[in-house]
């Protein structure tokens, strides 16, 4: 059911998710495409679109069932799905992520946090006790559920931690670090990218002033 | 000359950036589209079509000169311009972006940070004091100079906050908050949505695990 389903498309399927969120946290049952596109910024008919990629959920003249369309959305992004992690890099990103609230909700559980300074080491995040980087691959060892590596390491120990991740068989890494890994095809990387976005923020800026002179 | 490049050109800009700051300093002189091709995942063509959007840097036969395709893409970018911006939400996120160094290289400048929390007001991050977020429109207009906000607080106080913002007149927002703020066409909002990019992980981490089955 889900071949073929195109990049553009799995982009959006979060921002509904959240838009579903807070419909159920209103108490709305149902909702039309319209009031959907009202919301998200997407057309009508692109929801149409995007949503029978799925299988379409929808009933003419009626809409979609809010709480059911939210749990397939969810399925769909394999929300239910609890996925382990290690993260690697203490620094305030990392305490960011470890403490971050949408984490849990959205499946990801981190179970060790490695860092590469020894003040750090012993110290706790959470409910997570530091460790050295260089037991990393021992852990990975000893924890074989462990399927997500979280990188909030700078960019020049990012490759290395990679590799040791990739070796141990890690099915997925989110990276913070500004640079592009090198990874095997079957190892999922989603990448977020601070200074890139800030630089396109400084684009258009910068393409607005341009137009006021 | 800026007229009609795509969203999808301008997302790339950031990462041509990223790869000639690396080949400048590994002191190389010139590229061939080729190579520059190899580095970034870009086709060759796709990459004399981006550059060409912008008035093309390159001579047949010879590549681009990577001194100069860097300072013309920053230049694109907006780098040199430095804008002054204030910071709302002094939590662990603010923390990792009023400390960022990338910040200041891209032309930001933070001279501002607020926070409601009354424990948070009066301590120091980096070089700046935490005042109070009620300060927040006073300081606006004692400093008209800023022409940025960066929203890292909670998706219940975002929109209050760019409220404030917009009617003070800023031109752009960065935004950390999970949800969508509404602002008139005038203000570019940039957001970085972690739980997004995290759900994409996580539809492509299930997409596998459900291919393994």
């Amino acid at each position: 059911m889900k071949n073929k389903v195109s990049e553009t498309v799995i982009k959006r399927l979060p921002k509904y998710h959240r838009y579903l969120e807070e419909l159920i946290e209103a108490g709305e049952d149902r909702i039309s495409s319209q009031e959907l596109s009202n919301l998200t910024g997407f057309t009508a008919s692109q929801i149409r679109q995007d949503l029978n990629n799925f299988g379409g959920f929808g009933q003419q003249g009626y809409g979609y069932k809010v709480p059911s369309l939210k749990e397939e959305i969810d399925n769909i992004l394999g929300i239910p799905t609890v996925y382990k992690c290690v993260l690697i890099g203490a620094g305030h990103l990392g305490a960011v992520i470890s403490l971050y609230k949408g984490f849990a909700k959205s499946g990801f559980e981190i179970i060790g946090i490695f860092d590469k300074d020894d003040k750090k080491v012993g110290t706790d995040i959470g409910t997570n006790t530091i460790r050295h980087t260089r037991d990393l691959a021992d852990f990975l060892d000893q924890h074989p559920e462990v399927q997500v590596g979280i990188l909030t390491v700078p960019k020049e120990g990012a490759q290395e931690i990679t590799d040791i991740l990739v070796d141990k068989k890690i099915k997925g890494i989110w990276n913070f670090a500004p640079t592009d890994l090198v990874t095997p095809e079957e190892v999922t990387v989603e990448s977020v990218r601070l200074n890139d976005s800030l630089l396109v923020l400084s684009y258009y800026l910068t393409e607005r002033l341009e137009k006021e002179e």
